[in-house]
């Protein structure tokens, strides 16, 4: 089965295709751009963009949006994490958290899937804490300093590992095991 | 002359009544809530929010939309102020600058007004630098970290001197202007 993927990183469909394979569910790049919400909710921007993008295409599409929270820092930059990284990077996170203690942080994976009958929406999460420094040169974004809970590497440290048990992993697992299913 | 103002700061009322009364002009404030674009460009936050309002109510509307943009974060955090204010305040921002030199910054504040004939955008722009600590208790959000150029101290420091120049008080000057000068 192949479904549109609207999203203009390709690093995501190639996560989202090593899920598809175990299915039988291939995702196919659409680059085609939709407005994101702002919305703290990464469920709510999957949602309106997956909606979005169906009623331009009117084809079944699937769109992900992906959110880190911090919680030493109010759970920012949350779901806009893709602008404060382009705009402070990693470095950036580091420095605000110098002085923190608390290092806590999760993942949030949120993939909106629309068709004629409407949008559903399969979340994945991983909890684990920022590094005290960037590590690894795997993966896209905060990658080298998400440590997930239970490891000593960073995802960007060991994309294997992350592959096995990212917050995207597991909301495009949700999304494959439900669209396989419902044939 | 009565006008929509759909916000929910009524800080930022009050400082745009400080310069509709020099026009005759009075603005009320609306609790109407809009969807804010992700779009680095307030200018483009305020048009899409102006056409929102208006189209749901039907009445002449201006929204505002301000960012605070600093040279040295690539213009962070931009459109995004109100949420990266909300996260992580004044303190987040003098922790990126620590060790920068470079502390130039600009506030843009947007100004988007629609009425049936569409809608128009009139800004208003501020040089400065952000100061090593926050100061003052007047004004709001980055107010107590922003040092307009030519002026020793910020903006929550000194509100009469913001009122005179600010950003703000640039747009809303503008658009003043331009409303009673079509009647």
């Amino acid at each position: 089965m192949r479904i549109l993927f609207a999203t203009s990183n390709h690093h995501k469909v190639m996560e989202a295709n090593e899920v598809g394979k175990n299915f039988g569910v291939e995702f196919s790049q659409l680059m085609e751009r939709y407005p994101e919400i702002r919305d703290e909710d990464v469920s709510r921007v999957a949602e309106a963009g997956a909606k979005f993008v169906f009623e331009k295409i009117q084809k079944p599409v699937v769109v992900e949006d992906t959110g880190l929270f911090i919680e030493a820092l109010n759970g920012f930059p949350g779901s806009y994490s893709a602008f404060v990284f382009k705009k402070i990077g990693n470095q950036g996170i580091l420095q605000l958290l110098k002085e923190k203690e608390n290092r806590n942080a999760r993942f949030i994976s949120a993939v909106g899937y629309c068709d004629s009958d409407g949008v559903r929406i399969f979340q994945g999460l991983v909890e684990g804490s920022i590094a005290r420094e960037a590590k690894g040169g795997a993966g896209f974004g905060y990658d080298p300093i998400f440590i997930p809970e239970g490891q000593s590497e960073t995802f960007a440290q060991d994309p294997e590992m992350k592959n096995g048990i990212s917050h995207r992993r597991r909301a495009f697992e949700k999304f494959c095991r439900w669209v396989i299913g419902r044939k």
